[in-house]
């Protein structure tokens, strides 16, 4: 079983208000040097067997017809690799 | 100016109603193989200068207190290295 991870943003040039307001919100709260914030969406997908060529191309299809709207998203597929946690 | 991610995700034992909404639609849309869908949060940050260890630690009491709910999520911070889109 391997995890495939499907990012969805708005197109940069598609205004972000959820963006936005984090944005604007950060000086008040004390944390300058930010000085954009984009906000999208992570699709964490289990597939059943091995993620080939085949099984991306179809993730790529799925991710494209139903998980990103291509008019104002832009998406990316990738097989996540072992874990890179900063955070718990 | 770098880019650091903030991936934001519900626990794993936290129930997932969006994931699990479009897992149950798949196979109806299509696409089988897929046992799991987990859907989160992406946060792009654009960040003034360099992105040294306190400039994280910044970010990660940010991404704490501010962009995820840590009683219910689980969040990652990471520095994105070079562009890795699959599809536009």
């Amino acid at each position: 079983m391997a995890r495939v991870v499907v990012d969805v943003m708005l197109k940069p040039e598609i205004l972000d208000p959820q963006g936005q307001a984090v944005q604007r919100a950060l000086p008040r709260l004390g944390f300058a040097g930010i000085s954009d914030v984009r906000q999208g969406k992570r699709f964490e997908l289990e597939v059943d067997g091995p993620v080939d060529e085949a099984a991306l191309a179809r993730i790529r299809e799925l991710a494209e017809t139903f998980l990103a709207n291509t008019v104002i998203e832009d998406f990316t597929v990738r097989v996540e690799e072992s874990a890179e946690e900063v955070a718990p």
